[in-house]
């Protein structure tokens, strides 16, 4: 067989942490893949564009391998498939652009560059029947891209529900379970490699939104711009409510919901929510994701595993180049994901309903209770509970945290509701909101 | 677009309650599917085999669907995909077998068939260059057949732990919660509908098994055939044996292990066996399935859905059909499994080792267990604790049951130790023996 063996050349953009993991994964288990692929090609790393090419690496790449110029990896004949390392959306999208305006294929993990310029990138696909491959820009290690593009295909899927930031989830449990405040975990995590000298895109949310973008578009069709969902981060997470949580029965996790209404409308947003501590969700610890996916056909489904990190996205960015040399290798039509037109429409956040936890710092004297219920009761929005807890060293102090918990009901009402309740004298500032999440 | 759209022809042999699905769920989300492939094709059902051309059925499918000869489905000149959905290994393989000879793809959930039989079907899937595509045939909508096959190509696969049967899982939780005996939780299955009427091949273990040995030919390359393999069914479970696991922190769950080991050994058994409660797999309860994967880049990986059922199987049948259409529609190779020579063989059962927990019924007289005790130090065999309850109601009864949880030794050294255990006066039977697993 070996010497019918096609080479299929892939250039990489980037030799970082990524790059350098692809690299000693094709060099290690290349016969391996050669062999899973019934023999019908052998992948040939061809050339890598890095910043600096004397940099030492600790690898056995050779030299020669190396060149500072993009352009002569998406440029070079060899190269079949051009693998977009580099992070950001400005010289990726150059990249991209330039890659599929040749016909090669793209194996990216940039969720940002796909979440915030993908209708550009997409329309040059279909032009130039040149696929875009993104399975590591989704939950790292976790094939799920490739689930909900071709293994749910014949499924409508109703939901996708995730914990889709490892740093994050970090984070929140570290809260949770050592009761550190937020930035002792914070910098925990960048001690131990978690979280980068800039969280941001992590903390904000975005990283995580971007992902729930990709997924919502694989999963229903349409492209969907960053400016159209819901995004909140953990920054303002706080040990009280991560405290309350926990004895009301529930874990904070940063979720990302994606759900199809009836009427044609995608649920889509990323917050910080309570999940029941009884739901599999909850015990997604550390730096791993998950997934809950339910199809119409294939019912409730979960994927876990490694959100993050060198090996678990080099498995994607493998999987991915492995694809891809299939369709080179035999020229056939790529089956990357291409959006088709829809008739979705992201749903506007005060149209979402979930039941609430409200948290008010309020001025602790008679008929205060009685004030915020009446203003609740008149716009019909329902308790569930409530919980004000004394402290025991100061029971008569003038400030306190309510807790309300609220029944079901759209944002929006909760919202023109809570600015009642903000105007009362005896609220001392903006309630702090969290869903409790149906799972 | 729609004039473009090329047809895909698609055959059924077996129009029951799996083959019910696939034609409604196609006929539902034909557009989905469609729109979800980049436009390239249409999927149609053109012909069925059924046993009775003139039962009734509850779908809109037109009599001229139907057919009493299987040869009428995969002669079919508009068949372009043979989907084998009748069970069994005699017809079934005929229907394969002639398929494949005339270089038609085949889909097939019939793991009975492929595992008995596979050496067969995979040689003429090579030599006709047509697929057989099987993700039905492990654990219903859970696609790990395509996660094993294409998205974990690039990894060196150490390990696949599963609750691969739905039947069994459901009926240890049922002892394990309401304390059903076996008989009486495996006739509330049958009622349920989630065992069959003769539940033998869910029950004795050969069910999961035989998924086994298609996941370890998937992540390992060699066809295995079954006499090959270590394979116990949960019949003998008893209410003791939960109970005494249960008290010890473990669930007692039928168990596939596969497990390549560094001499290239391939370790495969199936089980009952403990599994520490803390553990992810653990939590899986009813008829829902569970793989948890570790692979060298990918590190830990779980999946999780629905090991059965009507639509969750339907959903990875027509998952395959869009599989094998996108090939057909392209001309390109088929990328379906096929077996590669490997330098693996089966590890032989009595060199596999894990800890275990051995439950002997001996006559209680003093020294019993210093003599017990004495045997497996004479062998090196380590004890990590015993059990032995005293029934309050009655302490002075003469026998009694006697746990034993020994540390980690090879399978082999346990059962010559244990004949020399069971040659004392006062061991009165056939030790219970289940493996602690390390996960």
């Amino acid at each position: 067989m070996t010497e019918q063996l096609k080479t299929i050349g892939v250039g990489l953009a980037g030799f970082g942490t990524v790059g350098t993991g692809v690299w000693e994964t094709i060099n290690k288990n290349g016969d391996l893949i050669t062999n899973r692929s019934s023999n019908q090609f052998k992948i040939n790393i061809v050339k890598a564009a890095v910043k600096d090419i004397n940099k030492k690496r600790i690898n056995d790449a050779p030299p020669n391998l190396f060149t500072p110029d993009w352009q002569d990896v998406v440029n070079n004949q060899d190269v079949h498939i051009v693998v977009e390392l580099i992070g950001g959306t400005t010289t990726a999208f150059d990249i991209v652009a330039a890659a599929l305006k040749l016909g090669k294929t793209v194996v990216t993990g940039n969720k940002a560059l796909l979440a915030e310029r993908g209708t550009e990138l997409f329309q040059l696909s279909k032009l130039h029947n040149a696929a875009i491959h993104f399975e590591a820009a989704v939950a790292g290690g976790i094939p799920i891209i490739k689930a909900v593009h071709d293994s749910y295909v014949g499924n409508n899927i109703e939901s996708m529900t995730g914990i889709i930031n490892g740093t994050s989830n970090y984070i929140l449990e570290r809260m949770t379970t050592a009761g550190l405040a937020y930035p002792e975990a914070l910098q925990e995590a960048q001690q131990l490699g978690y979280a980068e000298a800039d969280p941001t895109l992590d903390v904000n949310g975005w990283d995580a939104a971007h992902k729930a973008i990709l997924l919502a578009s694989l999963a229903y069709g349409p492209i969907i711009q960053p400016d159209e969902i819901y995004v909140r981060g953990i920054e303002r997470v706080t040990s009280t409510d991560i405290a309350f949580a926990n004895k009301l029965g529930y874990n904070i996790k940063l979720l990302s919901v994606i759900r199809k209404h009836p009427d044609g409308q995608i649920e889509l947003r990323t917050q910080p929510s309570f999940i029941p501590k009884s739901h599999i969700l909850s015990s997604v610890n550390g730096v791993f994701n998950a997934i809950a996916l339910k199809g119409d056909a294939s019912g409730d489904a979960l994927f876990y595993g490694r959100g993050a990190g060198k090996e678990p996205t080099a498995s994607s960015v493998v999987a991915d180049i492995v694809d891809a040399a299939h369709t080179c290798s035999s020229g056939a039509p790529h089956r990357g994901f291409l959006p088709y037109s829809d008739n979705t429409s992201i749903m506007s956040i005060d149209e979402t309903s979930t039941p609430y936890y409200v948290r008010f710092d309020v001025t602790d004297r008679p008929g205060v209770i009685a004030e915020i219920a009446q203003i609740l009761a008149n716009d019909g929005v329902g308790i569930s509970g409530t919980h004000s807890p004394v402290d025991p060293e100061n029971p008569d102090k003038d400030f306190v945290d309510m807790v309300f918990q609220l029944h079901t009901c759209n944002f929006g009402k909760l919202r023109s509701t809570l600015k009642k309740v903000i105007a009362l004298d005896s609220v001392n500032s903006e309630p702090v909101v969290f869903r409790i999440e149906n799972l």
